[in-house]
């Protein structure tokens, strides 16, 4: 088959499939999560093999060590994933809600429910788990998705996707309600983010480049995250203790993450001493700080010290590498914030209560934070449960996108008769 | 000055007033809005006099009947103005509002807060009225705005603009917080739909051509609605009477808004009685009715009928006709709705529980209304105050856009020195 007509027929059976889990009930969905878990679990040795076979082509073509491992499917991340199933079937069902259903005058009562948002397509790397977990969160949502993984999973996910359809089916669900793409030529991603008619929002996961070329190329919206450059500010009025603390887990906790503080504001009045305690630190992990003059100065004999280049405070190290910048006060770091922050997660270390509200209010990211690590900006950290991305974009769902980033709002009526005078 | 330096500083000077409206306080919002309504009120002859040149112009163009009365500003359309400014400050002011702000297990935290979207394009008709609208729905939900009327009303525009920024300034407000285009050049709508980094969202009003074209030239997010193709199904444990009522509220209230029925379905065992009755009533307002089949032979002998062809179900006549299909039942009517629907707004008329909450929960459309004409899909009808627009789009804003569709929300997070663990 030609891969345009392919990915129609993808497409249309995705349409098709929605229309029917928009009315699939609570327990039909929470049955088939539960299926799909219970046969990962039961098919580990299969999907084990299945996985090897990428696991040996990807060795062969070289792959880098930290993409091999993501790659795999141990038989933790087996349990991983179908744990994770079980969390979303434990998780209440957003659709059908309504809320703020309230008389008018006319005597009509006008609400909002929340509804799926209809097909989903998700572009992500060679990591199997993403798999499971997208399967997961659309079918509890109601929506149909059509998965797309790096082409290095391509056993991985299709031993997969069998199991999903069997839990599926066994759930009286429509099987075309999830569907992995049984192809790896490059271009099904063009048609799959050019098929407005067909697919609803794409959700791509993955590296900068890819998402910066989808946004390019796409008709259809997306749910997107370009990259986190996230920043804590430490105030002339925080707690040191707590400033250390925040400063050092957000930045060493994971270097790989989005949440990952990449550049550091300290407060003039306060800098030297918290220095001298954060030089301790970092230096025990050999971080290299990348430092504005008056930081290099206070950081004199710290082994790992460079001086900071403008292009230092627009760069997602996602390494042991940390930019430093002293800042006169609040407002010159937000000022640095909204101009440098990718607008994913930027937090303040205060105890002035004037400066946190306006710091919360005024500092223009998806998630802003008091006195907390920016790591915490996580869907399960939130209590949103599973997430498949952290959307830095402002319309829709922003920060982490769990099951309700994953529908959309519909007006209800319900009415008695009622015209317009 | 060339057009592109031009868009270029428009855009900056949105942007830096959209970082200062983020913190202006509700007194100050609602004063600006308060100034302006009375200013409005206060130079109305001035007002008339720059109104006059345009419809002068207009005049001398040729321009539509229609178009002119759209055009005109009247000393009913300027009291109107003013009272819409005084109604939006008496909305509750959505920004900095924080949801589910609840404790998770580490310690933080985490709840929503409401915020402006930023910098707000808005593209429309040579309505004079909707710069006022615009600048007030912006200017209270705390976002900049960048508004474009059509290029007819450009002395009535500048006028009210004079009139905008004088509030901003007595209310301590940024000049810059409304800006209207000065340029009547085409190519700066051009520029306005792809400028991302200085513009967060676009809102088109106006007919649908332009609609479209916009939607493939912009780098930009919208926020649209194409078009209204809204239906009533009266099912046969419908309420004849209130079924009657809604079906000629909902086609003769008004021919030219979108939230107009434009396709009529009956169930079969109900069709023969009900359609003598809506004879009746649509004859008397010599409403064309386009019918399949079995409608043509049940309505033999009304004076205005017509065969419908495939293109009527998907046609927005604005106008005194209607298509009339006949269904088996509420299957075949949500069937027919999903398909030919452009989303907008569609109702059902019966007295069935069950249908009832099935169409509600099934029909995937911007509002779905159960015993109620379709013309209460309006902002005012559903107690959001002013709306900007109807969006039939999925993601973010669906339905009547009032303040809330234009402002965001963020995850703050309230911590005590939490790390992650």
């Amino acid at each position: 088959m030609k891969l345009l007509t392919y990915m129609k027929q993808i497409g249309q059976q995705a349409k098709s499939a929605s229309r029917l889990m928009v009315r699939a009930s609570t327990a039909q969905k929470n049955h088939a999560l539960r299926l799909i878990s219970t046969a990962i679990l039961r098919e580990a040795p299969a999907l084990r093999k299945a996985n090897q076979m990428d696991m040996d082509n990807a060795l062969s073509a070289g792959l880098a060590p930290a993409m091999l491992d993501r790659l795999s499917l141990s038989e933790h991340a087996i349990q991983t994933m179908a744990n994770g199933l079980s969390e979303i079937a434990a998780l209440p069902d957003p659709i059908g809600e309504i809320s703020d259903l309230k008389f008018r005058p006319s005597g009509i009562q006008v609400g909002q429910m929340r509804v799926p948002i209809g097909v989903i397509g998700i572009i992500y790397e060679a990591r199997p788990n993403v798999t499971v977990d997208a399967a997961g969160l659309c079918i509890k949502s109601g929506n149909a998705a059509i998965l797309r993984g790096g082409s290095e999973a391509i056993h991985s996910n299709q031993a997969l996707s069998k199991l999903v359809q069997e839990g599926l089916l066994g759930a009286g669900l429509p099987v075309h309600a999830v569907q992995v793409l049984e192809t790896t030529d490059r271009d099904a991603v063009g048609q799959l983010i050019t098929m407005p008619e067909f697919v609803d929002v794409i959700v791509p996961r993955g590296g900068k480049d890819l998402i910066a070329r989808l946004i390019n190329e796409s008709t259809v919206p997306m749910l997107k995250h370009l990259h986190g450059i996230c920043h804590v500010y430490i105030d002339d009025r925080a707690d040191l203790s707590k400033a250390a603390a925040i400063a050092y887990n957000a930045k060493c906790h994971r270097y790989g993450t989005c949440n990952t503080m990449e550049t550091l504001l300290i407060a003039r009045p306060v800098a030297r001493q918290i220095l001298s305690t954060l030089a301790g630190l970092y230096g025990s992990k050999q971080v290299e700080l990348r430092c504005d003059m008056e930081a290099m100065t206070l950081l004199n004999g710290y082994p790992h010290l460079v001086t900071a280049v403008e292009d230092d405070w627009s760069t997602e190290y996602l390494a042991a590498i940390l930019s430093i910048k002293i800042v006169a006060g609040v407002d010159e770091a937000m000022e640095h914030i909204n101009r440098y922050s990718s607008q994913h997660t930027d937090a303040i270390v205060t105890e002035d209560y004037s400066r946190a509200l306006r710091f919360m209010r005024e500092v223009d990211s998806a998630s802003v934070m008091v006195n907390a690590s920016t790591r915490f900006a996580d869907g399960v950290e939130f209590g949103l449960g599973a997430e498949i991305g952290i959307s830095t974009d402002k319309l829709h769902a922003r920060g982490p996108v769990g099951l309700y980033g994953l529908t959309s709002v519909k007006y209800v009526v319900f009415g008695h008769g009622e015209v317009r005078q």
